[in-house]
């Protein structure tokens, strides 16, 4: 058995096993996973971490493949967090992919995880984020989290990266209004693959149109770029604008630091307050009459929780 | 202006504008909706809820439109609420559906909803729930809640439902892993829609095998039907089935509602711990010295919302 303490010094060290043996405590066990994350967080921070997400078909998996070696050639670290790439509604076209990603994992500067489509303690956006913190301890310059769809699930778990990049195929129409009520608003770099069919210039004007609405006041210009994935045509450029993007970022003033950090604390804190709190209000006998009440509908789930609060929290030296 | 009380009576008689407009409330104001709630709730609980999801291009919404027909048939007043019809990677296949679902609409006893793609206070799976209460309370026999896709958030939304149909078209291959791993385990009900399709009975075998495996002790055998929501064939023996699960479910001793009853108390008293709490830390001395510890890594931000919640609550009355 490994322990916990070597486990920290082998992801340190960059240590293959070690990082693969990290993610799966991260996946699985929320009480060592607290201690793995509290021991190596003093040394994350330093990664550029990349979110990568679109529709299906937009040839999203093909152009994180292309993105991977460039970064490769500008001699960076990658890893590689790919979220629910087996999920049954976006089909099986990802075999090929993950071929070709294999052929890159014995790359050994390369790190490639698959995210599973499962429960995990504490939700698939914290073991998102857990496992890209143990990439980022582990010495990768870069970390690219690739998310498939783009839910608000997914939208959650995207949040985690400093420069999200979001992929489109020509031929947009009528969803790119749906598009900015979603995904749109978070996206720092816009793409539309497949640039060698004839409507491309059709969709990069529509994304453009709908982007300087909201762009007027933003320091940073989010752009619209044109990649060919297959051939690999413009993802140079692409992998440049990340850069730039990130530079842009190292500029900020401190206080995005610091609202980075109240986002997590109070992530951790809604997470911790459920753990500590639920289990002892369950224990009352309040919580057992209540329970009646609600199944006879004599009062409301939400009315029920504020007596039960009111109660528990009488006295709470905040 | 209308008052939440003369909504609630429009809503108890079951008029349209009312039903409409409380729908608007739970979607738009979360104070006005935990009254609104709690003043319905007593009236809740007689609607059989429907959960209806399952894969793009399954033909899920053809197949809801002819399910709402035969309801009707059967003299049952029906309620719809479709969760994010327009998100924009499910494709724009959805205009004729909608077409199909307005001309129902001129039906007095039966009422559409979409929930549009945006976040919502207290997010989509709490206003879908509550959008489903009000119908509940309006007097409809069936309420059917409608998913696109199957994500996790997704998930999330379905579990309002008792009765939960998971629709799919022939061609699985590979995919019936994944599908079970993820949404399989919570269907009362498999449907193979598309029927007409050579390799229909297939996907019906395919699902059957690995239904097996969970189903041995349950008292409830999942089953899997195959309909042609286009011609309609298998809609009846369809909602047969749904029919018959509800007879299941009221079979049930109380315990189950007792079940059904604790997660929504659990649920509402995350919500409100979180709104009653966070913002009391936020203001500590603490609070703010801690954020800048996190900024600097020197301390993680699980371990800092215990520090916090452990001087918060050490004298909570549990």
């Amino acid at each position: 058995m490994t322990t916990i303490d070597e486990l920290v010094t082998g992801v340190l060290s960059g240590d293959r096993r070690s990082i693969a043996k990290a993610i799966s405590v991260v996946e699985n066990n929320a009480k060592e996973a607290k201690r793995l994350v509290a021991l190596l967080y003093p040394h994350t921070g330093k990664s550029h971490i990349i979110g990568l997400t679109g529709a299906g078909g937009a040839g999203k998996s093909t152009l994180a493949d292309k993105i991977v070696r460039e970064y490769r050639q500008r001699g960076k670290k990658v890893g590689v967090v790919a979220v629910d790439p087996s999920s049954p509604f976006t089909g099986g076209a990802f075999l090929g992919d993950r071929i070709r990603m294999q052929e890159l994992s014995t790359d050994h500067e390369v790190f490639i995880r698959s995210m599973a489509t499962r429960n995990y303690p504490g939700g698939i956006a914290k073991a998102t984020k857990d496992a890209v913190r143990v990439m980022d301890a582990s010495g990768k310059d870069v970390v690219i989290v690739e998310t498939a769809g783009a839910g608000q699930s997914e939208v959650e778990i995207i949040k985690v990266a400093q420069t999200i990049v979001v992929v489109h195929a020509p031929g947009l129409g009528d969803e790119i209004q749906a598009i900015k009520a979603g995904i749109m608003e978070i996206a720092d770099i816009f793409v539309v693959n497949k640039a060698d069919r004839e409507n491309a210039n059709k969709t990069v004007t529509d994304i453009q149109a709908n982007l300087q609405l909201d762009n007027k006041e933003a320091r940073w210009k989010t752009p619209v770029l044109k990649t060919t994935a297959l051939t690999g045509e413009g993802v140079s450029e692409l992998v440049q604008k990340m850069e730039e993007h990130r530079q842009y970022l190292n500029q900020e003033p401190e206080n995005r630091s610091l609202g980075r950090a109240e986002a997590e604390l109070t992530e951790a804190l809604r997470e911790r307050m459920v753990d500590s709190i639920l289990g002892n209000l369950k224990k009352e006998a309040r919580f057992q009459e209540l329970l009646k009440k609600i199944s006879d509908r004599k009062i409301d789930p939400a009315s029920a929780a504020e007596q039960l609060l009111k109660k528990a929290f009488e006295s709470v030296k905040t």
